[in-house]
């Protein structure tokens, strides 16, 4: 291998705001050899999670930045074409994080679960059964430890990991309710998912609805948004609510500080007075759970307990556009890019 | 008993911003005989802390406000000069909860320790071996977690609790940073009391000094002020660390939150994308570690492993004054009142 032509999306250039399709570039490239102890793979499916747009700044995140130029970061369902590391083999279906692209030369070593037969699409590993249901579950089993008759409340639970919060919060005797953008949602979130409660943010009385749905006030709030959302949870927080903050996907787009009074002495008070945990986290930081996820979460889902949507976008081209409206909030389930 | 006349000092009124004298009075009062199941107490040294500025508001705090025209709360030791209480006989010397006052008739079962011959003086039960002490050895042992090496920062170095924070600090073998007002309490700071490295807030160049103190970066900041000085820390902060909070004295007298920009939204970031934990607590959450604490601490404190100054005054009807000037940083060491 390979005389065979790729195509890879690149960074183009660093957004100021939210990205546009010109931050962008679509590339052709001609797929290299795999080396001794490297695997060739043909990526299947895509992941487009809103982390990303934190790797399109120059500035600090989780993770070193994407450069201009350099294929965009992110999560894939990938198939092994050619394999010099001897634990994996032409055909085998892997979890890895090829990027951007439709095939890629990998470490073996970096490749992760082998994907098999589970009774599930192997197109979970990327949502529910991968890591935003990860992310969902180590943040609640750590930090937000949710107790029998607690209230949980999360923000995108249409999304893959508030969709996940809440039904395991339920799962553990807990009360969920959830929050969506518009009705369609909203809806889902009700019925589909079970949630307790589901309001929609864009509520003019948004605040008001979410202080009568959680009339006993709120025990675990798992951050994933930040925004208008956190105003309207923090005064309802009760003594020892416990705050996960996996994201803050409201501002991911932001270009400046919000006008002022500066809140920053309001909210240590709060976290004082009120005796709150509020911790930074990514999954990664709990991946020796992750064995106990993949085994629990998977029951689960064969089960019909935990539930998903999936979001399919059709070819690499479309990703870009796919994840601007993402971070817009026009997705509605896990966002996939399913690759030819 | 008893005919006897006792003094006492009420809330007057509630304080916009700082407290003033007018917001106390002292009154006397005849001393009512105890029922059975309580103890006639004098109070020999009353204890001043910040806590008690958010008693005199009406809003939420830690604890419910002291009403207008009750007695001021607060630590104390006290003499018991009668008991209805098995527990107690006349003489005992004991760490009570009695308030601003010479006497005080209280449950038997409030009480908390008997003070004997520990071979301390009987009001460092108020100090280093008390609430302030407490919360030092607490908050670091359930929240800093101070690992051998890491760098430990915190304000109100030459006060009770950031004196205490550091010194143990150090006993965990972490480095101590600790910041004061003024030269005086920054050479105690790190004469007295061993700290690595005094820094003076009211320095100009404050926040450049604290970066060059911390060349690996901050893993704990206790936090007992807020203001400038967290916001000297924030970016200094490394990933991972841990911030227990157990006050914002520089905030107890605001009337109004700063200007703007809002930064709650750039706090939150730091917290996601630097997996910090911020967390609220006071002592009492943490009672299970007491005996431990009065035990490991008595010992250090027998062996000159930890050093405490103490700032007395004499007389309660001084109290308003020397608490006035505790919020505004003018004592140096633990404010106590001695008591007639």
């Amino acid at each position: 291998m390979s005389d065979s032509t790729a195509t890879r999306i690149v960074l183009a250039a660093r957004p100021t705001g939210a990205p546009t399709p010109d931050d962008f570039r679509v590339e052709t490239f001609q797929v290299p050899a795999p080396r001794n102890g490297q695997v060739l793979l043909r990526n299947r499916w895509l992941s487009l999670d809103p982390y990303m747009r934190g790797r399109m700044n120059a500035g600090r995140s989780y993770a070193a930045p994407v450069e201009i130029g350099e294929v965009m970061d992110g999560g894939t369902i990938s198939e092994v074409v050619q394999s010099l590391h001897p634990a994996w083999s032409p055909g085998d279906l892997v979890l890895a994080h090829a990027g951007w692209q439709t095939h890629a030369v990998v470490d073996g070593e970096s490749l992760r679960r082998k994907l098999g037969p589970a009774g599930l699409p192997v197109q979970t590993a990327l949502g529910v059964h991968g890591m935003p249901g990860f992310t969902a579950y180590a943040g609640l089993h750590e930090i937000g430890k949710p107790q029998h008759g607690e209230t949980v409340v999360v923000a995108a639970a249409s999304g893959p990991v508030g969709a996940t919060v809440g039904q395991i919060a339920k799962l553990h005797g807990a009360r969920a309710v959830g929050i969506a953008g518009g009705p369609d949602k909203v809806a889902h979130v009700r019925d589909d998912l079970g949630f307790d409660v589901a309001l929609d943010r864009r509520a003019d009385d948004f605040a008001e609805q979410l202080a009568a749905a959680c009339p006993d006030g709120i025990d675990v709030y798992f951050e994933n948004v930040g925004g208008k959302v956190f105003d309207a949870v923090l005064p309802l927080l009760n003594d020892f609510a416990r705050i996960p903050v996996c994201g803050l996907v409201a501002h991911y787009n932001d270009t400046a500080p919000p006008a002022g009074p500066d809140r920053v002495p309001q909210l240590m008070g709060a976290i004082l007075s009120r005796h709150l945990t509020v911790r930074g986290f990514i999954q990664r930081d709990f991946i020796a759970l992750y064995p106990e996820f993949v085994r629990e979460m998977g029951q689960w889902l064969r089960d019909g307990r935990v539930r998903y949507r999936e979001d399919v976008v059709e070819g690499l081209e479309n990703a870009p556009e796919a994840f601007i409206g993402m971070l817009a909030g026009r997705n509605f389930g896990k966002l996939l890019v399913k690759l030819d």
